[in-house]
């Protein structure tokens, strides 16, 4: 680095200030990367800490560096990230259409849960460490006290303790009161996504999707024989109401089945007040909003929206959660809120599964009692973000500068069109070859859009080939688009 | 006891005989009650141990008692149980008819799971005692090897290595070839028939049932809008065949769904060469076959039926299974063996539920591994056998002399059929409210049949209060029918 000079007529501080912003523009300091400490400057540049200090606000005031807790200091992106945009542009209204992804999610799915990959393609955040201990520790209680009863059928409905523990987080986190016979434990949120669509819809009924939306969700609608009708969002607040509104007036829409907080792969949080706008719009229309809300509890600032559904007037609405994207994807535990729905909902799920694991559920409701899942979300958060960052961070400098990415604040993904036409199947081909999995943009929409867009996962442990693999890809992106 | 008369002219032997036999007439000795051993007859008697072997075994000869390994000598019912026959009569071919039994259901679902009844409504055997210790070991070894990864998805179709277990199990007990990768780990045997039924009807679809047949079968086809056609069932061997071929011929069956092993409430056995025209008839009709073989590890002699998908040509077949009948229910672990099904069954269990409980199934796979599966098998059988003949004599002890019953040969239900045109509904609700749970026949026929059926559990734990509530039950069913 070029030294100071304490005999220029300028601010010592200024000339730290334009030392890191040269570095910086010549790709000596890139994205990402730490600068040195204020201790470690103020000796390198022989002058005093408050002198860096107020080189180093200066800098973040003009957002080239950031500070991170207990960390220090990072350079940013070089430039502001463009966001992506729904693509092609979007005809206001949309025709609903059969779906016809399952061939090709057989392919992704298959690449996906290869085992050795670089697991970029995966959505749900890899918490094993940090829940693995709490949930074994909470096992062992309820083997200790519990351990035939563990092996047994659990009520249609679900265990009462989990129930009320989940009631209780509505009241705590959110100050909604939810009453425990309204929950109804499934297989997971996708049990809980197929018994709401079946509970309120059939064969050929219309059912709108936010655009992008999560592939399962298209794979369900589609094994169901329904139609989707995809909605335009905006990457920053979600769902495009003036959209919808047009889409509900044009089309006979059965259900709409939206997450409003933290979209997959969008990453997008919609405002309070456009959820009351939208619940407006679903009492007006007489449609049901079937919400899909498994990302709640991961916004990086730990602040949980309230659900569009506790807005709605008319009763017309299901809410689903889960303990996939937050602590066991392979419990196989979610919920369904199924309000006045609830009779139609327990005789399917007794039907179509009779019930879901007696263990898991015992075991999860220590573990929320105990105060254990808090703390894991608490520690998880930060991790999520700070891997949101890196990534952010690589593929600026990795991928071709026309890239453009979401801006997700919280959850696990992030979505980024690819510039130049590229056909992110045949790289998610190549890519798997290389053993890194991604998810391609097309399985997030059922017409053929999103052809150039993939999605990436932050959600595993940042490791030394999480870097590696997306500079691979990077480099990729840059010769396919050249 | 009257004493022996070494005087008279007879046989001692034949003294003995009489003896025992006045006491079994005129109730001194009740079905069910044990006879004085070997030793304490000849001390009683005066005569020598041969001679008290020589009556017993004349007694057991004339079927009046029977002996048990390792137990004794215990007389039988007073009289030969009369068979179940369906009931009414069956016309040979039946009409295709939409199934409403859900709000039946849910009210006898409700009662059955409430804690604290006499369960004689619940048909799996009550294992906790003999595999809990076992499965629990099991799963301290899952959660030493790999506790992070046991909360992970596990692939769509199962764990390897349970589908390998599966796999060598019916290598093993059967001599049938299966390959793992046709095996598809569901949520228990019932979302196996959900996906089966799935992969290949729709709504409208005709799908012929065994009357009387599980209840839960009928839930799942009136939850998917389909159509059931009963098929009359004979109570020693089975669906009757030749009714089945006249209704294959009238009817566009789509599919059947039979269990052949153990039907669930006959208890009955399907013969081998029953199979084999079963399997024929099915080939040359053009229709799929879903066997239901969740009880096939159940018969009280051990031996494991081949199922009749075995013997099938076409490959128009898929094969369900299931630890919840044999191990743990609140496991929510089944199979489906899908054969050319294979993708289209990926693809549903994909879209409905993503995977199933990935601990759950490592444990039951080193559980199946580690012998102690084999193990708890052997010693659950001979519980079920014993319970069953206490069951029988009780019935015959308490039930109206007209009561027919079904012959189980292996499972945990026995079936019955009260005189007198008794409500069983009516019954169901008065055992409720007197705290036993019962299951009544109108729940295992689509059409109001078996009205005045009933079904009781001898699967769990053989407590006083079982006795208890059968003398309950008995003498209720006597006022009802007088």
């Amino acid at each position: 680095m070029q030294a100071i000079d304490k005999d220029r007529d300028e601010y010592l501080y200024r000339q730290v200030f334009d030392l890191v912003s040269r570095n910086i523009e010549s790709g000596a300091l890139r994205p990402g990367d730490r600068l040195p400490s204020l201790r470690q400057m103020s000796r390198q540049a022989g002058v005093s800490i408050p002198t860096v200090r107020q080189a180093y606000v200066e800098l973040e005031r003009q957002r080239r560096i950031e500070s991170r807790p207990q960390s220090g200091f990072y350079v940013r992106a070089a430039r502001e990230m463009r966001l992506v945009r729904p693509s092609p542009p979007f005809s206001p209204v949309q025709k609903p259409v059969p779906v016809r992804r399952r061939s090709l999610l057989d392919r992704v799915n298959d690449g996906l849960l290869s085992p050795g990959l670089v697991p970029l393609g995966v959505a749900n955040p890899c918490m094993a460490r940090s829940a693995a201990k709490g949930l074994h520790r909470a096992m062992k209680r309820v083997m200790a006290r519990a351990e035939e009863r563990s092996l047994m059928y659990a009520p249609t409905c679900g265990e009462p303790a989990l129930k009320r523990q989940i009631a209780f987080r509505y009241l705590d986190t959110l100050g909604i009161s939810v009453d425990p016979q309204d929950v109804c434990i499934t297989s997971g949120a996708q049990e809980a996504l197929s018994i709401a669509l079946q509970a309120v819809a059939g064969r050929g009924d219309v059912i709108a999707v936010e655009s992008p939306t999560y592939h399962g969700l298209l794979d369900l609608i589609e094994s169901l024989g329904m139609l989707a009708i995809e909605v335009e969002t905006c990457p920053e607040e979600g769902v495009t109401l003036s959209a919808l509104e047009k889409t509900l007036q044009a089309h006979p829409v059965r259900a709409c089945i939206f997450s409003t907080t933290l979209n997959n792969p969008l990453g997008v949080s919609m405002p309070e007040q456009d959820r009351r706008r939208l619940a407006a719009l679903i009492d007006r229309h007489d449609v049901v909003l079937i919400e899909d809300d498994v990302y709640g509890e991961l916004r990086f600032d730990g602040v949980r929206p309230r659900p569009a559904a506790s807005f709605i007037q008319s009763g017309r609405v299901m809410t689903c959660g889960s303990f996939s994207k937050t602590a066991a994807p392979g419990y196989r535990i979610g919920w369904l809120l199924a309000g006045r729905y609830r009779d139609e909902v327990r005789r399917l799920k007794r039907a179509l599964s009779c019930s879901s694991g007696l263990l898991q559920q015992l075991t999860l409701a220590d573990f929320l009692a105990s105060g254990d899942y808090d703390r894991h979300l608490k520690s998880l958060r930060p991790v999520l973000k700070r891997n949101a960052e890196r990534m952010s961070a690589c593929v600026a400098r990795y991928f071709p500068a026309e890239t453009r990415t979401s801006s997700p604040v919280g959850g696990s993904v992030l979505w980024l069109e690819l510039p130049g036409a590229i056909d992110s199947v045949a790289l998610f081909d190549e890519a798997l070859a290389e053993g890194i999995s991604i998810a391609p943009g097309p399985v997030f929409s059922p017409c053929d859009r999103y052809q150039s867009f993939i999605r990436l996962s932050f959600g595993h442990t940042w490791r030394a080939d999480t870097e590696t693999a997306l500079g691979w890809l990077g480099r990729r992106a840059r010769t396919l688009a050249a």
